[in-house]
């Protein structure tokens, strides 16, 4: 008993010793009441879902370097303009342009029927008339990568099962699973096979082929072999037809390739800070999606989101502190090119970029709040915190990523970030495929989005807080 | 008080009476326990998952008239050899045959996009390069046939839009959304339409569209325009385009046609009865599928519960009086025309058909029992429903269908048929659309199917029940 009471002790001493290293940070009322009312408004604002709606029914699919992300450019402007922005403008930049021509995929024997596929970001094209080359089996990249460099696979397809990618709040196990459709391709080239073939990296119960941009690592170069995934009903059809002992033999026709350079962009627009114009809070979204849904999920949603937030603050009769910087980018998908792109051309502002977000994980709701502060701002993070938890925010840790296009300002600059975690348990299921429409987004959830976006964002540039320190 | 006691004694004599008029029937306890002991067994027995597992990989997608249907009659031919039935054969008969070629669809203007789109059955192809027009829309098939026969739609290609399908445990509401499918080609094309766009006839909320056979009316010919469906997403998208007031465009490329004629046929194989081995039982599903998906809930989960309970019963260490027949219908999507030839070919042995039913609603569990007997025959049904109502079976009403291949024997030879109505509240998200495959069906619903089947097919070989009377 006497131990116990000492422990307690102990805890309540610590407890107090941590709070005298990190003292309590108020915010002040008059901001802590706009943010909420921010909030509130946030959360009645049918403006997102008009926003992800024009975008998705005006552009539509808008592939990086395609005339369809340029009319997304326009799109953007005109939307910036319309909500009444500020030094809204396009930050042009050059891209190697991929497009996915057409594709066939077919088990050619021993029993014949198609399957339903795409192509890889990146994948090259067959020969005309297409491959057709026994299947040579592996139950996962591992088993590929460490298989032996002789001539086993030698003019043959390379098939790389896996399980079904499990479905988790924070999308946990999709780096893992993507090894097999980013490097998937030069294990199998280096070996002397014609093709390889993934089994999609999705949590998708329905029967679509999930799609998305291979890695090209220094020295290795382009494919020069074509690379699709076959949806998982599909994937399991040919484990079922391997697993029986059979001999599985593949047909493949694909136009896919590299079309030379194109042009992308940068879409920024801003609400220029009242007292310290040239501090920025960055909140992004990319502008680009897949070609073959109409990126309502990835990353329409994500658009309207910081649109929206950005939008119901400018309509304050009084601007916060600090300017508020929409980004929205381009050529995120093809390889976080956007990204690229603003961090070398704004590299010399780096230390005005206070703290950075984007949103780009769907649409489902916010359920935490992750940071990566200095650790004498975190009291203030987590008084931020305090005027999202009514909307069913928890506070998570610092170990933010802040999202892709955020990747370089953080590991490069040491630009601050947050995380608002969205629920993103069905993500990938939707993620990359073209089931990835309009009505797959909640309006409810949406709206919740803005209301903490809003609040958040304003917070971060009303407050007279360094998150570097 | 008088009154209500007066009430309840009338309705005590007219149950009485209802009694007198059609005594109960009672199944002799050797009959009633076999049938427990055979529903037992079904619901244990992973036989027909084998089945469908085999016939949707081992075959894969069997389009009426193809290679790969007739891949498929020598599968059955083989699955009830193992099985050891006894009178296998095969009963040959020509079709048209159609196939849908390749298609494209887009808007191509004023948002180009592709469409995910599927040509209809029987659809005709575009010129080659395709077909470019401006879009009349109908909100339904009903608007479209009712328009005037005037040159309005000349040159146009006409989108017929209707609510998405509500799903119902019946499939209500299927048939009268379908006219868009069966008729809307040729009201379109009467009126000087280059081309028809449906929305598919679907409840399902992924972005697959939904094929099927259109109607071709006496004297009407074969459509010589394209006719093709859209997801329900991607018409919600031209439904919005058009509602904004714009002038919506579409393309069309399809090289979908007719190709001659072609063979299918009907697969039989019988448990011949140990008394009246010239009596019938007859249970079918059809072995055809459309060619988008592996026809699994539509109908390889038919073809599976059909075989698994005859197959059970012919395991007993004694058939059953009559003779049980299963029949695996060709062409049935293309148009009943499988059970055309088999209506024809037995005309003169219909009198022995005794009861007749289909397993062709995909793989849900079974919860009610229709019948359509003579009223001297419905204590047996009634008694025959006591055995299959511990499985979850409500007693339905003596109007039952029968399923589509038991139509002609029904309307023009008047055989007893059976519905073991199954749920289909989520048939028509899958049904017609690449998306049906084995994954879609729960293995447990499946046994359930098997035991209820088993147990019925044995009772009405074995009872001395005449269902016409």
């Amino acid at each position: 008993m006497r131990a116990l009471t000492a422990a307690i002790a102990a805890l309540f001493l610590s407890a107090a010793a941590a709070a005298q290293q990190a003292p309590r940070y108020e915010i002040p009322e008059a901001a802590a009441e706009t943010a909420r009312t921010l909030a509130e408004r946030g959360a009645s604002s049918g403006l997102a879902w008009e926003i992800v709606e024009s975008l998705t029914t005006e552009v539509g699919p808008r592939l990086a370097g395609s005339p369809a992300e340029a009319r997304a450019r326009d799109w953007a402007v005109q939307m910036f303009t319309e909500l009444g922005f500020s030094n809204i403008r396009v930050e042009p930049f050059e891209i190697d342009y991929w497009t996915r021509g057409e594709l066939s995929a077919e088990i050619s024997a021993p029993f014949p029927q198609p399957l339903v596929a795409t192509a890889l970001g990146g994948s090259a094209a067959t020969p005309q008339g297409g491959v057709e080359a026994g299947v040579a089996y592996f139950p996962n990249f591992e088993a590929l990568a460490r298989s032996p460099e002789d001539d086993s696979l030698r003019g043959r397809i390379v098939f790389i099962d896996d399980r079904t990618l499990v479905p988790t709040q924070t999308g946990a196990g999709y780096g893992p699973a993507n090894f097999k459709r980013t490097l998937g391709w030069l294990e199998a080239q280096r070996r002397g096979a014609i093709g390889v073939v993934i089994r999609s990296v999705s949590s998708g119960a329905h029967r679509f082929p999930h799609t998305g941009i291979m890695s090209f690592p220094e020295g290795a170069g382009r494919p020069r072999i074509p690379a699709i995934a076959v949806s998982n009903a599909d994937a399991d059809q040919i484990a079922r037809i391997v697993g029986a002992g059979h001999e599985l033999r593949l047909r493949i026709r694909s136009t896919a390739g590299w079309r030379g350079r194109a042009e992308s962009g940068n879409v920024i627009a801003e609400i220029p800070g009242r007292e310290r114009p040239e501090e920025i809070v960055l909140i992004g979204a990319h502008l680009d999606s897949w070609d073959e849904g109409t990126g309502a999920l990835d990353d329409g949603a994500g658009v309207a989101i910081v649109a929206a937030a950005a939008r119901l603050i400018g309509q304050l009769p009084r601007a916060p502190r600090r300017t508020i910087r929409v980004v929205l980018f381009g050529a995120e998908e093809v390889g976080l090119l956007g990204a690229r792109a603003y961090t070398d051309l704004h590299a010399g502002n780096m230390d005005n970029h206070i703290v950075a977000t984007e949103s780009d994980f769907g649409a489902g709701r916010i359920w935490r709040f992750d940071t990566r502060f200095g650790d004498r701002s975190l009291p203030a993070g987590d008084a931020i915190h305090e005027i999202l938890a009514p909307w069913g925010v928890l506070r998570g840790g610092n170990q933010a990523g802040g999202g892709p296009d955020i990747l370089f300002m953080r590991t490069q600059h040491n630009v601050p970030v947050v995380t608002l975690q969205q629920d993103g348990t069905d993500y990938f299921d939707y993620h990359h495929t073209p089931d990835d429409t309009l009505d797959k987004i909640d309006p409810e959830a949406l709206r919740q989005n803005v209301a903490v976006y809003a609040a958040f964002t304003y917070l971060a540039a009303e407050l007279d807080v360094d998150f570097r320190n």
